[in-house]
């Protein structure tokens, strides 16, 4: 069985308590802190920048993995990289220079990887394998509310499987966008090893009771 | 004497404890919240958005006053106001059509205003003070980190005074950027009725100290 | 008595039979067609290029006026032109070179002016008096729907009027939004010569007896 | 034989009297009215907007196809299918949300399409042929004028046509730009099935006759 | 007498031999070099940039005043600081933040100063006084060929001279566009102490000729 | 053996005697002079137009080959062939219209290619190899100093020989960044024909010594 890792995303959590809220998905499971960075421009909507970052940091040790969801990306990185992020992905719609922006990400100590919308082609991938630490597949489209599971994603899943496998590198595999109970099997089969999930864990009152739920689906898998 | 108002800005609040951090500065005498918007185009800097805003709405009943750094204005507007929002304000610089701009904050139920940047003209104000409730002179350069309080900013806030006066109207006069205890009375002298401040108040242990320090400032001035 | 204009506007025509319109509102009096070009950028409408001008150039002798809501100008400006436009108005803020933009639209044989929205200070006109023929007060926002006169426009047209008397110069003083025979007269009292009406005309079935109208409110002016 | 499409494009026609254009050009035998907008930005031209659209509605019963030649697309398409399109299609170089933006036009009740642009690849279309109702193949670089049918186009239209029979969809395969009597077969021949034709149509005194030519050389293909 | 300083712009010089150039024309008696700096954006050209300055630097001991035609400003600022400028301005329209972007500048080590085009109020200096070192007025359209001395450039020379004299401050006023021999001393009487000049200098064989003849003027005026 | 040309790229020449370097490092056996075009907006640096082209045009009989690093690319390329550039290359990503700015260069009378970014996609030239004289492999990311050769360009290299050879067209491959003594033998086996070298040249003070040693490396590779 692959490492599986259960990535919440605290753009579902009460904003008004984050750093409780973080503690407690960490406490009840979580492997990851997923942070959405919508600027309004890339995406109709504006959520947290880099002091958003920096405040929840000293809450958890597991990974901050930040989704800029930008354009240009270039000139916030740094900004998240001290902030404490560990992980920074990025559109390749968002990057003139796609190649310099991941290198950028690893100049300043973090992973770095591409995110790639539902109609994105791979091909953006082709030359660039071996700057990646990890592979963002959105299953929903970024910063629109109210969308479901698009079942083409797990087809891109799949691809995005076989060419980690062919690299033989060591890259996440992440999927984004209504994630739940429900189907979290199914996109691990397709052969996702890190799930965001947003309303599925912080729309409940129990998140162990929820992440424990994923891990068994993901068990079974 | 006039009604002055303290509306500290989260921006210097902990962002891991926003809830508890507005309740306890309204608490300790503050009259509104400033809520500054920052977009990564208008200003080199990504903040808080209007999900943020939403999340403090519950922890207190004095205005939040929203302050855009975004270009352009119009599409987030109706998403601040949904958010709770009770005063939003924007760079003339920033909308191409600034009367509709104001009006469209006002058919949202919130008060409008304009902000002005330290080398701004306030000639933007001519022909629209019948739909401005509120006046924002910036006293720093927004967006940028580290910057201390531009003294030519008390001439422009003298000139905001005598064309509010002029107009007969009920607009708020209101100052932001290295505003504190040293000159918050200047900036009354000059006219100013309501004073933003970041970490003067959340950089120090005891809200309340800081805020009945600059009322007693203001009752001198 | 000044020269009165009366400039129906074609957006509030029949789009589906333009030829047939613009010779029929000639035919009942019109002095001039004013011709709305927006671009989806500058205003979020989208509405009529260069061909549409072309196509009714020959039905009518009277001036096409078109006024550009367009952002950036200069390169539709020789197509105007060569489609038939008699004069050419842009806003100051869809411009980086003012000064060359009114010049080009000179070299091509047009007449130049600019648009003022609600908003935007007539400090725009202080080093361009000899190379405008036109002023164009905005008495509505340009592209969006449903709008009223904006009184506070009375005021801007007097000033614009006193800048012209000063200049000693024949530059047309037109207004443009929420204009009907209701308000006509204080337009002209204020001092504008050029109306533009748009449904006020187009939207009603004898356009003749609505011009006659709005020139006898002018007459009393 | 499959079905064929003769699908006028009213960029050709008379803009002076267009309810009359579309009337006869439909009572000749068109298929479908072909709608091209440009914004001045996405192609150097401005053409015609929702407000044109919506006045030919009632002058015809068969589709209204428009294909935006606008970058960004999502703000327009509600105006568009609010002012009685039945397709709508874009070029995926003009949203960052190209699935997106698929499902914003289905959501408003129209055909959506993805527009090709003769360099652009057609694997935009590897994850979204299940929101496709309709592939568009330029022949010519859109928004510049005189241009001849690029030869290559065809290599193309055999590539859609391949996608479109694997995915075993019901999916129109139109082709615009530089189509005639001439070429017509060959077009149909690589693929097609819909066919955009301008000049070749308007400019000619008798539709019908040109129309049935078509036709012919398509009933040959 | 006020201080006259001549700025030859090396535009005009032969690109293939710029130390040669400005060697000669330092030794024929120019005061500063006059640097343009155009990046195809904010106006329609694009000529030199920083590694050209760094690249004369060493020939001339005398100021290099670097004009930006730029938008944005602030990323090149410290580029051109470290490349050897001594004088560095920019068009209030080019920056958002022009009170930042001025003191930018002078944190760089660096005289800066704001350029104002043909048709460009004064009003942006209103707030900024004490953060400038040099205006400069644009006696031309900047980034357009072949045109001559706009006369209303003179008036605002006059103005900006009114202002440097109420502020009691140490401000050079600059003229560029068209200055000749015929002209530099009108330019001179209208306030002007500094004077750039291209093609009369660098485009003719004898550059102290000219000089001396310019020299001749000024003392004159 | 191929046609192996040397073309130094004058971005590392000494600006102040260009004229001198390019008659010098021809004379010294370079087949070609590359020039670099940077707008600071598609890549963060300007550097030279048109104008410094024009200046270095009569002292050289090799071709000028323009690398055009800005976006939009279109208004540009007029430009420089008016100013003697006889190959004009530029990047997918800077071109709305792809087919026509390769058409526009052509009718200008220069060869036209495209130039791929390190994680750019070949996928660019499906379509438009006919219209291809020149493809150019970037071996290090554009516009950023101080980098080494990419190892994973040797593979795209490969592809793009290979895309050339299927074509059975005329089209010269090109290889830019990081190119030494060291490494050009590699990229020739993997299919370059065109060899830009900027610091390993002008670095150097034997200029022949250099373009000697590289040609002895092609011969044996």
């Amino acid at each position: 069985m692959p490492t599986y890792r259960i990535a919440p995303s605290i753009l579902s959590a009460d904003f008004a308590r984050l750093g409780e809220e973080v503690r407690n998905v960490v406490r009840d499971g979580a492997d990851m802190i997923h942070f959405d960075v919508m600027d309004n421009h890339y995406v109709p909507n504006l959520t947290i920048g880099p002091l958003v970052c920096e405040a929840i940091r000293p809450h958890v040790q597991v990974p901050i993995d930040v989704h800029l969801m930008v354009k240009p990306v270039d000139r916030i990185i740094p900004d998240f990289a001290k902030a404490g992020a560990n992980i920074i992905t990025f559109h390749p719609e968002g990057s003139e220079h796609i190649d310099r922006s991941l290198q950028l990400i690893r100049d300043h100590g973090c992973k770095a990887g591409l995110v790639f919308n539902p109609a994105t082609s791979l091909d953006y991938l082709d030359y660039v394998m071996d700057k990646i630490d990890i592979i963002l597949i959105m299953s929903v489209n970024p910063g629109f509310g109210g969308q479901s599971f698009i079942p083409e994603a797990l087809k891109k899943i799949a691809e995005a499987r076989r060419r980690i496998d062919e690299s033989g590198r060591d890259i996440m595999l992440e999927v984004d966008g209504g994630i739940k109970i429900e189907n979290i099997a199914a996109a691990a089969k397709a052969g996702a090893d890190t799930f965001v999930a947003g309303s599925a864990i912080f729309g409940k009152p129990d998140y162990k009771a929820v992440i424990d739920d994923m891990r068994a689906q993901l068990a079974k898998a």
